[in-house]
């Protein structure tokens, strides 16, 4: 067939933004709903399809797409998408001849003409090219039935003939094989023809499309528990090992954790060791930071790099049956990607080219004047042998997806360049499309974002430093608001080995009950690092880190210390593992209270007849009171009913009497409520029980 | 070079939108701000510049970009294109390693670090690169500078090497001849690595450079003068020919207009001719549409179709003769472009192919259900042979391009696929680049916007049917919003030969005036359709069509008729000329008034101290009076400042007093002020003068 341009226009795809160019993400299951606007030129119908396929496959899956009521030329549909894989789509759109025919007939009839013999003539003729397509297809009961309708219409009088056009299985019969000349896809419309006029060949307009990463569920619900395995019994004077990690997995097990993540494994630089609360002097024996990686004198099997398991912690095989147990207890675990190379890493014995060479041919450590990390050798992504770096660092993360890890916390990727973690996380997602990455960028909000354009899974946010009722509200708002919340998901983490906010290290206990409760249930996906749940919160002095850190030193734990709040911890992972609405991201709405102190949103699952209520003061000092308002039209209420809540966390119920109610919390004993609406009484009809 | 991925992301690029893919439009002389989020991994400091090019040109301008101060990461520069042509534009960032180097010095020379021997030898070698790639471009002399820096940073002391590179000369040498290794294109940044990971070739990531179309200033600026030649004089029994034109042109000259607009005046079919009031009969000797186009039988130099002109208006010649009279008048023509063909039309006969054509072998004719539209046989614009008639369609506005026509008016353009449009004004523009085109699309918003963006100068707009203070706020505020007061154009038109509004059938003069002066004054570009000067509101009943309309009929009239506003139209076009706020759109603020019959705006141009102010009652029936909101921080007065206005309709003076004033309107005399602040009061020092 003869090129011909299109007529068509298709333009602002969402919930694709730049044309296309990065993909946004779902889990499997979850519903993608695709709107353009879709018009052209004269009065002709038009027909157009959602089309989807998974990358690589040939074959494309299609929904027809509807124009919305009143939408102003905007037209949607949906599709789910079940697989675990890249998909890509695109918007196929063309003149509906049949349509625009029966439309045109339907009017004439109604304008009383009668004579129709050659629009009749036209209709069938539609007709018969249609059967001779679906004979093509091998389709030959169609094409007989609308050969049948050729002659039907071709012989049809101005009485009969609205009758026989508007036969359903017409319109589905040529929806389904009529031609579809003038089609136009995805993202070229009208502006491929800028090729017919110009230098470059049609070829250099060669369609995009726009991809889905499905992702699994995990990569949008799961808890994570964050601990040093040498520190795994708790006992300052020795570091434990992967085979005495599981005490600490149980008991992760039992608070209701899903993820075990371990920040890096891997053998420890001698050269410049770092000492107890980052000592540039280490005495014998100390066991150095576990950022600091790589040590070549160690015999490891892999050298003593990133495929190696520090030997004081124990073996590869150690660790594969950590992983098998773990696994075993319906959890998984996540290993820390940090690609710091210490002096004594193999890297800088093989490649000493990968990394920035001085004139005086020594190797650049890292620097934040005054700061020296003597430890630490950066990489220089770019070297000219830039490939076998990248190629390296890709089959590191495969080595241990291979061995079974499928979840990747990656240590400061926004210092190195984004184009690197679309190389690295598409090949390895090519190979394990269940590859979770998140991102530990606490950086400049555009580079989290670009992050997350570029393929990671999830992403460590700014909720570390948001305590007060305006300022999550700003930034949760902003979360779950478009573009982002189509590529940016969030894990909230209260805490890490590298920060101890001022607002844990002022609040004590009810300070970790309220960021707790804020962490589980603003998202489905967060973590704490361990020790959050014994409210540990001594700090160097004036700084948002933890003295004595164990990035340091061996630490000594009681892990049931008195105080600590692993009751509520498991409370609340038990109830987002029973409400879905606790399970995706962006049904998060806020409501008003008069109090600035107190916060109050709500969560929404379609699978849910109502709505969570969480109510939370943000006070760790004072008992808080005030009156909230709830928003009666997400409960499907009359503004004045009266309705029974549960609290969920205390088993309490209250009876409650229209939008306006007060509420009462305290830092010590209720900082929160998360309520389920459990009986309404709006009409008469309620009563009709008695 | 080995090719290396870029490192510097660069994103949201305004005022691009779809990552380029339709371009913007500015007029000669006019600023072009380009603002994009430009960010790097790691801690490196970026440099970045903007360059445009004539498009077919090699050589890039280009100018430094600098980052919005707490702007977060976004970055702006600006530049002036005084060429009527196309341009593209690029964005380029890289490390800005010179740079990067410098700050690591000045914070370690803070820090109290005094050994820093391989740091400025790393500093002396950058100047060396520099220096060796300033002899490769022939600049010697900044080769032997960069060389004399080079080694006064090798010698120097900590004491003196903070003296040392912070000479200016040394950085701006630097930023000349240094390394752009990493250099990142425009709307490439991380993404092309995805070319790097899958089957395309890296080929197919040729950039998109997005583009500006630079036009000539009429483009935006400039009022319009319609009217059918052959009603030139008036004469109800017979039709004036283009030799008998002069007294209108020169009319519409002393009123001020700059652009003479010609519905068509080509040959007119025969078959199924409409007479009187749209007729389906019409009587010997009626002179017939000038839409239905095209009568072969008529003796014409060129057949007889959209390149002749109706022998009853004259001959090419005459033609030629009139242009060549209205630019002598520092006034130009515009000419109508309908693709319509009469039944007559010479194509019918030579490309039948060209048309629909129906199974008994005849042409289909126009159609509306039960409207039957006989005299004009649409063309089918994707039949097998397009090429050919986008070609030749072409080739007709190329004609009379070529007889010195540059601005064409084009009827109905949303029946023609956006992609033909795209096609036929790329190829005039490349060969006229100062032809305008003016899209007559009365249609559904998304077309309209298509049509400008895939090329048309100018639009009409819904302006015609905006009369209350709510609709003319909403609509104008929308259309000097991005995205689309880039690319999209209004031309306002109060009435057309189509279009007579109830306001105006309705209003008698006053609505004339009121509608004139929005016209005029809400944007830069307007035109009215010749009778309106004469306020002539005689319609067909209920309908906003004109009663013996002269699309249909000679047309008797008298130019000088009493009650005409032609005083009125030459004051204003005159104060057009005179205040360059009214020669732009975006412009435009509106200002709060406490009547909703009284309109209140300003428009403010960066040549004049302060804007104007326009005052207007949109009531042609009643006195309105009321208080308005005067800007004052917008005429740099303290909010209760005194200060004298002249009315430079009226020439009155009012002495104000702050923000709040009276204005007092009548339908007939004071419809409106358009003030001028002459006198401020702001100060004590005001006074020194007496």
């Amino acid at each position: 067939m003869a090129l011909r341009p299109s007529t068509v226009v298709i333009e602002n795809v969402s919930p694709f933004h730049d044309r296309g160019l990065h993909p946004v993400k779902r889990v499997v299951g979850q519903t993608l709903t695709v709107e353009a606007d879709i018009f052209k030129d004269g009065h002709d119908l038009i027909a157009a399809c959602l089309k989807w396929r998974r990358l690589g496959s040939p074959e494309w899956h299609s929904v027809p797409m509807s124009a919305i009521p009143n939408g102003n030329d905007r037209w949607a549909a949906s599709c789910v998408l079940f697989e675990n894989a890249v998909f890509e789509l695109t918007i196929e759109a063309w003149k509906d001849a049949f349509h625009t025919w029966q439309h045109e007939i339907e009017a004439k009839v109604n304008a009383g003409i009668s004579d129709m013999q050659l629009e009749l003539l036209e209709g069938s003729l539609l007709c018969e090219q249609a059967a001779q397509n679906a004979r093509a297809g091998g389709m030959n009961q169609d094409s007989d039935l609308l050969l049948s309708f050729a002659n039907s219409i071709r012989s049809a009088s101005s009485k009969n003939i609205l009758e026989t056009l508007q036969q359903p299985a017409l319109s589905a019969l040529l929806e389904h094989h009529a031609d579809r000349v003038e089609s136009s896809e995805f993202f070229i419309s009208s502006s491929s023809i800028r090729a017919l006029v110009e230098t470059p060949p049609l070829s250099t307009a060669v369609p995009l499309y726009p991809r889905v990463i499905v992702d699994r569920k995990a990569a949008l619900f799961s808890a994570w528990y964050e601990f040093f395995p040498r520190s795994a019994q708790g006992d300052g004077s020795r570091g434990s090992t992967l085979r005495e990690c599981l005490d600490r997995v149980d008991d992760a097990k039992r608070m209701g954790f899903d993820v075990i993540y371990f920040p890096p494994i891997h053998p420890i630089g001698v050269t410049a060791r770092k000492g107890k609360n980052n000592s540039v002097s280490c005495a014998h024996g100390e066991p150095g930071v576990p950022y600091a990686i790589g040590n070549r004198h160690q015999a490891c099997p892999n050298g003593g790099g990133h495929c190696d398991v520090a030997p004081e912690l124990g073996s590869l095989e150690d660790f594969d049956w950590l992983v098998e147990q773990i696994q075993q207890r319906g959890m998984e675990v996540a290993l820390d990607f940090a690609i710091n190379c210490s002096p004594d890493h193999p890297y800088v014995h093989l490649h000493p080219d990968w990394f920035y060479q001085r004139p005086d041919g020594s190797i650049k450590y890292a620097e934040n004047p005054p700061k020296k990390y003597q430890d630490v050798f950066p990489l220089n992504f770019h070297n000219p042998d830039w490939r076998s770096l990248w190629e390296e660092l890709t089959a590191v993360v495969l080595f241990w997806a291979r061995r079974k890890v499928r979840i990747f916390r990656v240590d400061n990727p926004h210092t190195k360049p984004v184009a690197f973690w679309e190389f690295l996380i598409s090949k390895v997602q090519q190979q394990f499309p269940d590859t979770i990455f998140l991102s530990e960028a606490f950086t400049k909000p555009k580079m989290m974002l670009a992050l997350a354009k570029v393929g990671f899974t999830q992403s460590y946010t700014y909720f570390t430093w948001r305590n007060t009722k305006h300022e999550i509200t700003d930034y949760f708002t902003q979360l779950t608001q478009a573009p982002q919340k189509d590529f940016f998901r969030p894990n909230l983490w209260p805490n890490t080995p590298d920060i101890l906010p001022f607002f844990l290290q002022f609040g004590g206990q009810a300070a970790f009950v309220i960021r707790f409760i804020l962490a589980a249930t603003l998202s489905p996906t967060y973590g704490i690092y361990s020790g959050f749940e014994l409210c540990e919160n001594q700090a160097l002095p004036n700084k948002e880190e933890y003295l004595d850190s164990e990035k340091y030193q061996f630490k000594a734990r009681d892990w049931s210390a008195p105080g600590n709040i692993k009751p509520l911890i498991t409370k609340l992972n038990a109830l987002r593992n029973r409400h879905s609405s606790l399970q995706s991201f962006d049904n998060l709405a806020f409501h008003h209270t008069d109090n600035d102190s107190i916060l109050f949103y709500s969560k929404h699952s379609p699978d849910e007849l109502d709505p969570l209520l969480i109510i939370i003061s943000l006070d760790y000092q004072h008992p808080q009171e005030g009156f909230i308002e709830v928003p009666m039209h997400l409960l499907n209420l009359h503004p004045s009913a009266s309705f029974t809540v549960l609290d969920l966390l205390s088993n309490e119920q209250f009876l409650w009497h229209g939008s306006k109610n007060y509420v009462s919390l305290t830092p010590h004993g209720r900082q929160a409520h998360i309520l389920q609406i459990t009986r309404k009484q709006v009409t008469e009809t309620d009563y009709l029980d008695f």
